[in-house]
C-alpha cells in the first residue's frame, strides 16, 4: 500500500473515531455546564454540613431509635431543598441490639483484650464463657486442628493483607473469619469465635460488621478483636498454649421492627418514565458514627440533586435519590426497592455510593458492552476534576437487586486507601471526612447522572 | 477506498501503535519487577517510620541547629541503608529566626488576632505598632485607596478562591499579599502588612511562608493572620473602620550560615555517568514539623532508592537522592547542587517530591516532546497502583536550576486536597501523614525512575 493511501485510512480512521465520540454529544455546550457544577460545588457545597447533621443523630444501625430520626432527617432534608415525590418506603428490619456489657480479658493477670460483639451475635450466658483459646487462620487450618479446637474459643487472626494495592480485596479475602467464624467454629465443638478486625490500621479499637449462623449449627457468641489486642493475644498464646480467656456479651436480637427507606426525585422534563436512581443507606453499624459508611453516600446524592436544582439543571429523564435501610445487616431496603417499584417504573441506570466521603477517582459499572461504551464516552467531562477512571464492574449492595434485574449499575471510586481504617468502628466519624474530598464525590455524581439524564444511555 | 483496504490500513495503523510502545520493553519482564516493587513497598515499607524520625527532630529552618541535626540524619540514614557516595555538600544559608514575640490584639477590647510573622520580615520597635487599618484584596485596589492607606497597617484579605480545582492555581493568585504585601505597603506609606493566610483551611492557625522586600523602598514588619481572625477583623472594620490593631514582632535576620545539601546514591552497572537526581527538601518553615513539606519528599526518594536496594535491583545508571537545603527561603541548595556538580556530571533526569505525603497519582514533566513521549511510554506499568496520570509541566524549586540548563525534570502529582490546610503552619505534622498513602509515593517514585534507569531517556 503507498504511504498516501496510508495516511487517508489514517485520516479516515481518526475521523470514524472521532465521530463516534461527539457526533450526539454538544461537547462545548455539556463542557461549560460540567464547569459551573464543578465551580458552584466547590463555592457552595452543603456536603459536609449535611454530613454534620446527619452524624450529630449518632450510629443509625437498622432498627434503632437513631435510624428512625436519620430517615426523618433525610426526609424532611429533601423536603426542604425542594426535591419532588418525596416519600419515605416502609421496610420491615431485622433489630439486633449491642449489650451494654461487652468484655474479655486474659484470665490470668486479667489483661483486657479489646473486642466488640459482631453483629447479629448471640450473647453469652450470665456468668460468660471462660475457656482456652486456639489460634488459626483459615478455615483450613482449624480443620486440621479439629481435634484440639473442642470445647475452646477459636481465636481468627487472619491479617488483611497490606501488601495489595487493592485493599477492598484484601478484606473480600480476610472477611470469612468474621461472616463465617462462628459457623466454623460451632462446626468443630468451639464454645465461641473472636476474629482480627478487619482494618488496615494498628491500634485499639475493635471493628464490627455482619456475621452469619447456620440453622443446623449451634450457634456461638461471636466477637472481633482490635488489631493490637489480637497481636498481643497471639504473643501470649506462643508462650502459654493453655492460657484461658474470658468472654462476655450481652447482645440480642428483638424482632423484627418496621424502617423505610427514603425516596425523592427530580422528575425529568422529557422521559420522566425513565429514571436514574443514585443510592446511598441511611443504616450505619453501631460504632462510630457512619460518616465514612455510609453517611457520605446519602448526603452525596442528596447534594448532587440539590446542586443540579438549585443550578436549574432540569435533567430529562428523572433522577432519583434513594435513602435505602438496612445494608449493613440484611439488604431489607434494597429487596424492597426493587420488588416494590420495578413493577410499575423504567430504571435506566442505578449509581450507589458506599466506598466512603473520600476524593473521588471515577466509576466502576456494571452493564452490557455497549451500555459501558456509552458511558466511557464521558470520560473527558469528568476528567475536568480528575474522576475519569471508568472500569468495568460496579455497583452497591442496595442496587444489587436492581442489577439482577437488567439495570445497570455503578459504584462510586473513590481513593480509599483509609476507609478500612474507619470501616464500622469507633473511627468512622465526621472529623474523618474532609469537606471538599467530599463535596468532590456529590460534584463527580451530579455531572455524571445530569449527562446520563440527557444523553439516554 | 475498499472496506476491504480500510481494514487492512487499520491494522497497519494498529501494529505500528504497537510497535512504538513496545519495541524496547520487555514488559512482562519489566512488569514482574513492577509488582515486586509494589508488594515489597506496601509489606515492608519504612516510609512513615523515617518520617516519625526526621520530624521528632522538629521544624528545621534553614540556619536552625534542628536544620543540621535533620542534615546529620539524613546522611546517617543513607550510610545505615548501604548508598553509596554519602556526603554533604556545603552550602550558605540565610538565618532568620522568629522572635519570642507575635502578637496582635484588636486595640479596643484587646481582642486578639491570631498571627505569625512572615519569613524574612523585620521585628517591629519595642514598643509594638499601634495604628488604623485598612482592608484591601489586591494591589491594585491598595493603588486607589493609597490616600488612605497611608500610616496605616495594610490588611491583604484575598481569600484563596476554593471554586477552582486547582488549588496549586488558587494559591498562586492569592500568594501575592504574603510575597510582595510588605513591598506595596511600604510603597503606599503604610507601616506595616498584615496578609490572609494562604489556606484551604478555617481555623485559628496562621501560616508563615517567604516574603520579600524592595532594596529601594522602606521595610515594614510582615505578618500572616489566621483566615478565622481575618474575617473577624474584616467585620470589625465594617463596623468601625477607624479601629486600630496593635502589632508587635520580635523576629530578626543574622548573618548568613553554614548548612549542607545531603546526597547519596546507588551507582549504575552500565552508565554510572550518567545521573538520575531524586529531590526532596530538608529544610521547612519553623511551624509544625515539615511533615508533608517537604519531610514526605525527603523520605520519599531515601526510601525509594532503599527499596531498590533491598530487592537488588541494581540500576543501569546512577540514581541518586539530594536533601536540599533552603527550598523555604532562598533556594541556596538547589543552586549549589547545579553549580558544582553540573560542570563534570552528565544529569540526564530530575524527580523531585514537594506536593506533600498524599495518594500519589502520576508526575507532570518538563521536558522536550520527543522526552515526554518517551516518559508517556512507562504508564501502562503505572497504571498498576493508579499513578499514570503524566502530564506536561512539573519540577521542584530545587531541581529549577537543573531544568534551566537543560535536565528534563519531573515533580510528583498528588492528591492534594488538603495540603493547603497544614502548608506551613502548625498543622503540618506527622499524624497528618497516612502510612499506606505516603508508602505508594515512594513506590511510585522507585517504579519510575527505575525503568528511566533500565530504559534511558
Amino acid at each position: 500500500m503507498s504511504s498516501y493511501k496510508f495516511v487517508i485510512s489514517l485520516l479516515l480512521y481518526c475521523f470514524v473515531c472521532y465521530s463516534q465520540n461527539t457526533d450526539t454529544i454538544d461537547v462545548y455546550y455539556y463542557q461549560s455546564i460540567v464547569n459551573k457544577i464543578i465551580n458552584y460545588g466547590l463555592q457552595e457545597g452543603k456536603a459536609y454540613e449535611m454530613l454534620e447533621e446527619l452524624t450529630s443523630i449518632g450510629p443509625r444501625l437498622s432498627g434503632s431509635i437513631e435510624s428512625w430520626k436519620a430517615i426523618k432527617w433525610a426526609e424532611k432534608k429533601m423536603l426542604t431543598l425542594g426535591f419532588e415525590n418525596v416519600h419515605i418506603q416502609p421496610v420491615t428490619v431485622p433489630h439486633w441490639i449491642r449489650g451494654q456489657v461487652e468484655e474479655a480479658y486474659i484470665v490470668n493477670g486479667k489483661e483486657k483484650l479489646s473486642i466488640c460483639a459482631l453483629g447479629g451475635s448471640i450473647a453469652t450466658s450470665d456468668g460468660g464463657i471462660i475457656a482456652e483459646v486456639i489460634e488459626v487462620r483459615s478455615i483450613e487450618e482449624l480443620q486440621q486442628k479439629k481435634e484440639q479446637a473442642k470445647g475452646k474459643i477459636i481465636f481468627w487472626n487472619r491479617h488483611m493483607d497490606k501488601s495489595k494495592f487493592n485493599q477492598g480485596s484484601a478484606y473480600g479475602e480476610a472477611a470469612f473469619q468474621r461472616t463465617q467464624g462462628a459457623i466454623e467454629a460451632a462446626r468443630v465443638g468451639g464454645l465461641a469465635s473472636i476474629s482480627r478486625s478487619l482494618t488496615t490500621a494498628y491500634d485499639d479499637v475493635p471493628h464490627t460488621g455482619v456475621m452469619y449462623y447456620n440453622d443446623s449449627l449451634p450457634k456461638v457468641p461471636a466477637a472481633a478483636i482490635s488489631t493490637k489486642s489480637a497481636d498481643y493475644l497471639s504473643q501470649k498464646l506462643k508462650n502459654d498454649s493453655h492460657l484461658k480467656v474470658y468472654l462476655k456479651l450481652t447482645c440480642q436480637t428483638l424482632p423484627d421492627t418496621i424502617s423505610a427507606n427514603v425516596i425523592g426525585e427530580i422528575r425529568g422534563t422529557e422521559k420522566p418514565e425513565e429514571i436514574i436512581v443514585l443510592g446511598g443507606h441511611i443504616d450505619s453499624w453501631d460504632k462510630g458514627t457512619g460518616a465514612h459508611d455510609d453517611g457520605a453516600g446519602c448526603v452525596h446524592v442528596i447534594e448532587a440533586l440539590r446542586i443540579l436544582k438549585d443550578l436549574n439543571l432540569r435533567p430529562k429523564r428523572t433522577i432519583r435519590a434513594v435513602m435505602f435501610i438496612n445494608e449493613e445487616n440484611g439488604l431489607r431496603g434494597g429487596n424492597a426497592y426493587a420488588e416494590n417499584l420495578l413493577k410499575s417504573e423504567k430504571h435506566i441506570f442505578a449509581l450507589e455510593s458506599d466506598a466512603g466521603g473520600f476524593t473521588p477517582r471515577g466509576f466502576g459499572i456494571t452493564a452490557d458492552s455497549i451500555t459501558f461504551e456509552k458511558i466511557r464516552k464521558l470520560e473527558s467531562f469528568l476528567k475536568t476534576i480528575d474522576v475519569d477512571r471508568i472500569s468495568k464492574g460496579g455497583g452497591g449492595v442496595d442496587i444489587s437487586p436492581l442489577g439482577k434485574l437488567g439495570v445497570p449499575t455503578a459504584g462510586l471510586r473513590v481513593d480509599g486507601h483509609k476507609y478500612f481504617d474507619y470501616h464500622h468502628s469507633d473511627n468512622d466519624t465526621v472529623d474523618k471526612v474532609h469537606p471538599r474530598e467530599l463535596e468532590l464525590g456529590a460534584i463527580e455524581i451530579a455531572i455524571f447522572v445530569y449527562l446520563i439524564s440527557e444523553l439516554g444511555l
